[in-house]
């Protein structure tokens, strides 16, 4: 059983190269593809957040890790299943990030923290409402925390 | 250009019909598909939250909405474009939702608050981390608070 999704936007972004770090310091907007409609982007901007849905579709598929491996391929980190970390070489390839919205003009989304390299295809943008976000407090294990420490900004 | 993603996993739940509200009222565990390994979900349990990215499988093609349309249909909302709205009739036929953790026992990944019914093919799971969450306070329209009155529990 396969099913087909189409882009329906892509990202421009200032950032070209695959890096893992340093996010915050890259400018992004969302082009919708041809065949939507700018209409389909009407009233997002009354929303402060969207959640980007993106494929990884620079990662070979023949690295996609289907069972357990070290975050970031770093030992220090314990061996978890991929569906234990959000890292591109995943099953499907699919990312999913939460952006705040700059503004919308026209076919274009402009939004920080889009952490997807120019080019990559989009698959679906959904508002942030505040009741999909977590009712309770989060819990994460203490790589998850490290990992993170320089995603958003260089320490 | 097409992309092909396959089910990782399927949803089993108390409930089989599509209705709007009240999903707390049921149960979900997520089972994954013969061809996955049971160790992609090591370590998951780790965390207290999950992201489910899954498919509306039962939206049929003809009825997706590309431009704009009252959410749920409702007059008293304003008209917004497909991607302002999490409603189900979209490009990609896509569904993202955070769900607590409740236990993974072998091929099985029990959680609350999964809004997707009985059979739903699920393409990606991933691990909330805190710094994926909004780094700022969230906004969000009158609409869409009062839309999200008794999605989780009837009123």
């Amino acid at each position: 059983m396969t099913i087909e999704i189409r882009p329906i936007a892509f990202v421009r972004s200032s950032r070209v190269e695959t890096i893992d770090d340093d996010w915050d310091a890259v400018t992004s907007a969302i082009e919708l593809a041809e065949d939507v409609p700018a209409e389909s982007l009407t009233g997002l901007d009354a929303f402060s957040h969207v959640e980007v849905i993106f494929v990884f579709d620079r990662v070979a598929v023949a690295t996609i890790e289907p069972g357990t491996r070290h975050p970031r391929g770093n030992a220090a980190w314990p061996r978890v299943g991929i569906f234990a970390q959000r890292g591109k070489n995943r099953p499907n390839r699919l990312g999913a990030t939460i952006c705040r919205i700059e503004r919308v003009d026209g076919r274009r989304l402009h939004v920080f923290g889009l952490d997807a390299v120019d080019g990559t295809p989009v698959v679906d943008l959904k508002p942030v409402m505040k009741e999909f976000l977590p009712r309770e407090e989060t819990r994460q294990p203490a790589w998850a925390t490290e990992l993170m420490r320089g995603y958003w900004t260089k320490p």
